[in-house]
């Protein structure tokens, strides 16, 4: 059974791999969090290149049959080139979320928050605006959000604090019908930014638009698993084991735990 | 400019044909309904095929990039072999709305709601329980919803006691979190059928969810527009001109009408 490919800068992306697990059951999944070298954010495009071929290399020897880029910062800086080089389906976060948001919006006023170097490569503008140019886009960098969610702090009045104070500058733009989480590590703190945005705000969370987009790409290319047995997923990180496993399990609370294994992998 | 041709059984491709215009206002669409000879729901299968096919042809004529089947009848029996046949991608409506309805399903319990003929094929449970064998269906013909549609009764005591009387078996599995709108007139009764569901019932739309897929396939077969020209759609039907343009009238009252040119069309 071929398996689908997952990378992440961190524990990010687990939040596409579980949308992955409960959207796609039948998929088996291996994920690489480069725990080590998180935050991609604030690294330059070149960096974050090298670090994610690195990765790509880990997995494609793990012969997967599609790839997801399960990280708004490599997606932004890599997807062009590995849907160029690579001869298995690749998909971003970014294309999803932007796809979701044109349907979701009611009158064209969408909010896109991510870490710096998402907002910096204005991939989310591009991608929104090449479909329907006449989108009012306001983006916001968060650089707070994934240092805090990688060192486990998801709710409560730390988190509330810093996700009111961070969104400030958006909360002037009360046209806004629509926020795309632009970072697979905010889905984690999804509770938290909803109550801050308001409920007349949709969020979108480009975890789940990218697990039902994989979906439609597995049928493109004809490449879904029809076995009905269930698959032992693998999970790798660069980092510290311990802390890795800790989110994990906070994250795939609901799953069957035992449908995975957690190991340490060395790249780069 | 190349279009993107969308066929239906009659006027309910029209809020498929709707939503692409307002998730992909750059694309120019070419639509046919086969008003003359609707309803497709209780028809045979053959019968289907052979008038799906006339369509097709029709619509391949005018060069079209990519294929849209607005009808879930039309998906039902076709899907599989158009694919297979013709050399531009090709979408129906069954698949967008099953990938939908796993993504917003919480419990697992989907009802479908179609024509004879869409339910009768089961294409819908087997889209469905393919991806996510757990996935508890209750499937039912609403045989009296296109005919109401078609007659332009939207709303209104008539519409609200027919859909009320047609939902009744469904009612019982008060468990269903989820409802698919798995006809592309139904829509256009959606007020109403959200009003005797229940709020806690997310109403899937097949139309939006396959405009949303057809941004996607767009994408991956590289074929945009990117052109910043507002397109001039054009509009066939085999049956009465008046009636038609009077429901586009009422599907179209937000979008520009003068971007829409309706014409007659023989087939078959």
């Amino acid at each position: 059974m071929q398996a689908i490919g997952v990378i992440d800068s961190g524990v990010g992306g687990l939040t596409v791999a579980h949308e992955l697990m409960r959207q796609l059951p039948k998929e088996k999944l291996i994920y690489l969090g480069d725990t080590a070298r998180c935050p991609y954010g604030p690294r330059s495009k070149t960096e974050v290149q090298k670090f994610t071929w690195e990765m790509v290399e880990f997995l494609l020897e793990k012969n997967i049959k599609m790839l997801v880029i399960a990280c708004n910062t490599a997606t932004a800086f890599t997807l062009n080139d590995l849907q160029k080089k690579l001869d298995i389906p690749v998909i971003g976060v970014i294309q999803p979320g932007a796809r979701a948001a044109i349907k979701f919006t009611k009158n064209n006023h969408v909010g896109i928050i991510g870490t710096e170097g998402t907002i910096r490569s204005e991939a989310y503008t591009n991608a929104l605006k090449s479909i329907k140019a006449e989108i009012e886009v306001n983006a916001l960098a968060c650089p707070l959000f994934v240092p805090m969610v990688e060192q486990g702090v998801l709710s409560g009045e730390q988190a509330r604090e810093v996700v009111e104070d961070s969104l400030k500058p958006l909360k002037r733009y009360d046209q806004m019908d629509t926020l795309i989480l632009g970072c697979t590590h905010y889905p984690l703190l999804k509770d938290t930014i909803q109550t801050v945005a308001g409920e007349h705000v949709t969020l979108i969370s480009s975890s789940e638009e990218t697990a039902r987009e994989t979906s439609t790409l597995l049928e493109v290319h004809q490449i879904q698993n029809k076995e009905k047995l269930f698959p032992v997923h693998q999970f790798y990180t660069t980092g510290e084991l311990e802390i890795f496993i800790e989110i994990s399990k906070s994250i795939f609370k609901d799953s069957n735990a035992q449908m995975v294994r957690i190991n340490k992998a060395n790249i780069g």
